[in-house]
């Protein structure tokens, strides 16, 4: 069957990427109430095309918030089941003012598609989708498949955490293929073996009663920004370690090996200072690697600090309040409510005079770190190894993919995370994009993930053929 | 002729009311540039009024921001010039959501008049303009008289600074009447003698090249927020010193004397704090009192942070780059130019690594102190006390009225400061009012502005019989 699935596949090329950019040009921003609507017209153009393609059952649950999208096809009894997971929700597009083409209205050029989303997550998503449509094309998938996306996995995924709570028992599975990491360099075959867990909070401050003209209060009343700054500078000094008391307590630093292994990765860290971050220097806590500081220790980063006059030109206001959005990334060891409580804490002991904080938990994730000794990991490693005739390396994230951890306690499944994004993709940045020969390559490297033996210990060797055929 | 003039005034309350009204709909927020077209009509319907009242000369004139109204009457020879200024400028309106009825909505309730605009300063600028209507009524007018109003007072009033720099001799007139200031209590005959100058600044600080993932980032790249707040929290220390070197260098103290009187001024602190700032307790520079803090000494103030995420929920970015709209009050002995370099060469040397700063000046005036030994001071003193049977209090004022200034330096003429609004009416901030009866006795108050005699030294006494006659 396969034969005819690649055909399908390798003809379909300029459709399926005319598809992704109508996928894309749906603003589905989960976190901005405006866009809603979006949203869920994003997840109604997810199924109705897992509907096209053959995938069966396939519907829209309700959350809370912003809908799942479910398909199945399970007609492979004795073959294992596979939970295919992406989201189809996208990080806002602001500065608007940075972005070369509009962020909604995808573009080519340099051999890259531009848009929000296009990595993050929805041009991943997609590939799994192709994938399956050309697998279908030629008969019932080698194994069982679910599918289950979510549009609420920039805003902490509350939705899909409560629905796999409550209906484990539905999505009976053996693994979940999530496709929402990157290659740690072009070509080189990288499998995520750990995340980063997070707190996203809000730190409020509350001066004078209203607002206040800063001529006429300016010396009596205290100013909600210069308190909320001078938090700030009391949470991390200047060299980057987080200063909240106990904040390193308890870390489990990566294994000798582990360490090991990363120091032998690609890694040139002027190169990524200059074409990555692009600032005059790295920073972060002394003592550790970049790769050390991005993936095994916290992080404090301040996102923005809403509030008072921010319009253009000069209001002489003391405004009442402020706010700062500040998150912390979590390692193992340490935990989002045991962390949330000792920021909370250390804020209450630091408050200047004249003002009072609140601290807000607006979203949380755990740390994970998925073992490498499980048969899925090993095929996927094997399969790596034979499309791009390299050793698969172990990778971690900085960042966080909440549902990973909930895979593991509620469906009690490992997770391969075989993403193709690359590093200079601009997730949550502008100008976000997606390497067209990555989509097409990937579109049909994730056949591998649809085509495990029974055996589960590897990949079937035919298909890794054909996947070499697309890497040209 | 007076009597005229004062039964018509008493006659047209209720037109001159629903007039104000009409004014204060026009959304003349100057430092927006969406409303630059409302700023002009503000202008305009002001030009409209002066006309139909009998003044003449009446006409727009051009700046490189928003345009000047001038007007004369000169037909009083042998008689003072009185240059009436005012502006019809407003702040902006938000946060819109604290504000009980809408900004540019004027509405009347608990016998005040809330809108934007309603005391600074369209409210006041009504005042001389409908006294100079009841004054025309009834004749020529017994002085010179000249208006000016400025269109630019809330974002630093370049436009007219640089006409009367190029155009002073064409405004000669021998004293400022300025109407832009507050009684310091309820039926307190009031002058400000003094006032504090400003430079509005921003700084900005740019980190990563663009916006980043603070999964992917977090731990190696600069965050331009927290290198932002470090910068901060270090201008002004926990008891609210300005840290910057050499700020208080050179500060001319207030007189014994005038010490000396600011304490027996109607003032107590506990009252103030609870009433019009509301906060738990008052802050600034330790050893002054809270007079000397809001009009003798320089004060630094954040008035808000673009950039970033500042929308609802989260957004795991590290930004490019963050702002910070920071503002100084200047006292005499300081000057705009001096302090921006003090700060801008101190924020040089506390630039936290891997971040650029860049400070920029937005707008500045002087700080100006007013002697009070000039007749036209004399004049007015004497006025006030036979209008409120008190004697007037001199007071200072925090904000900046960079104009006054520029009327000293340009012109050659002292300022009689003498402004009708009161300590709670909120200005720059939400629900901005101005008390409707204050409007009503304030206009009439102004007519002594008018009436100087011929020998400057005093005001004429049948006006200021009348004038008590309006305070009930």
């Amino acid at each position: 069957m396969l034969e005819a699935a690649l055909a399908f596949a390798e003809g379909n090329r300029a459709q399926a990427l005319d598809e992704l950019k109508n996928f894309l040009r749906i603003p589905s921003i989960s976190t901005l109430p405006e866009h809603t609507p979006d949203v869920r017209r994003a997840a109604e153009f997810l199924a109705d095309e897992l509907r096209r393609i053959g995938m069966e059952n396939v519907r829209l649950i309700e959350t809370s918030g912003h809908p799942l999208v479910y398909a199945d096809s399970l007609h492979a009894p004795g073959k294992p089941t596979i939970l295919c997971y992406g989201h189809y929700d996208v990080q806002p597009p602001d500065p608007l003012d940075e972005w070369l083409s509009p962020p909604f209205e995808p573009t080519e050029r340099n051999g890259n598609i531009y848009a929000r989303g296009a990595v993050d997550d929805k041009g991943q998503l997609w590939m799994e989708v192709k994938a399956l449509e050309a697998l279908l094309k030629a008969g019932p998938l080698p194994v069982n498949v679910r599918v289950l996306s979510e549009g609420e996995e920039e805003v902490g995924g509350e939705g899909i955490a409560t629905y796999l709570r409550e209906h484990h028992e539905e999505l009976k599975c053996d693994v979940a293929l999530v496709c929402d990491t990157e290659l740690f360099a072009p070509d080189l075959p990288t499998l995520c073996v750990g995340l980063r867990g997070m707190i996203y909070t809000e730190i409020e401050v509350r001066g004078a009663r209203t607002d206040l003209h800063s001529g006429m209060y300016g010396g009596a009343a205290p100013n909600p920004f210069v308190a909320l700054a001078q938090v700030i500078a009391k949470l991390k000094d200047d060299e980057g370690r987080i200063l909240i008391p106990g904040i390193y307590d308890g870390i489990e630093a990566p294994t000798a090996a582990e360490l090991e292994a990363w120091k032998s990765l690609p890694f040139d860290e002027e190169h990524y200072r200059e074409t990555e971050v692009g600032s005059s220097v790295l920073t972060g806590e002394p003592g550790y690697s970049v790769l050390e500081r991005t993936w095994a220790r916290p992080t404090l980063d301040v996102h923005g600090m809403p509030g008072g006059f921010t319009g253009a030109g000069a209001k002489t206001v003391i405004p009442a309040k402020a706010l700062a959005k500040v998150s912390l990334r979590l390692v193992p060891g340490m935990t989002p409510q045991d962390t949330f409580d000792k920021l909370r804490s250390y804020v209450a002991t630091i408050t200047p005079k004249g003002v009072s904080i609140e601290v807000r938990l607006i979203h949380s994730g755990e740390p994970v770190v998925v073992g490498t000794d499980n048969p899925f990991i090993h095929a996927a490693t094997e399969a790596m190894h034979a499309v791009f005739n390299k050793d698969t390396v172990f990778v971690r994230g900085g960042g966080s993919i909440p549902i990973v951890g909930d895979f593991a306690r509620q469906l009690h499944v490992p997770a391969v995370m075989m993403g193709f994004g690359l590093p200079d993709d601009n997730l949550h940045a502008p100008n976000e994009k997606l390497t067209s020969a990555t989509f097409t390559a990937a579109q049909n490297r994730s056949f591998a993930s649809c085509l495990w033996r029974g055996d589960e210990s590897a990949f079937q060797a035919r298909s890794l053929e054909r996947l070499e055929f697309f890497k040209r």
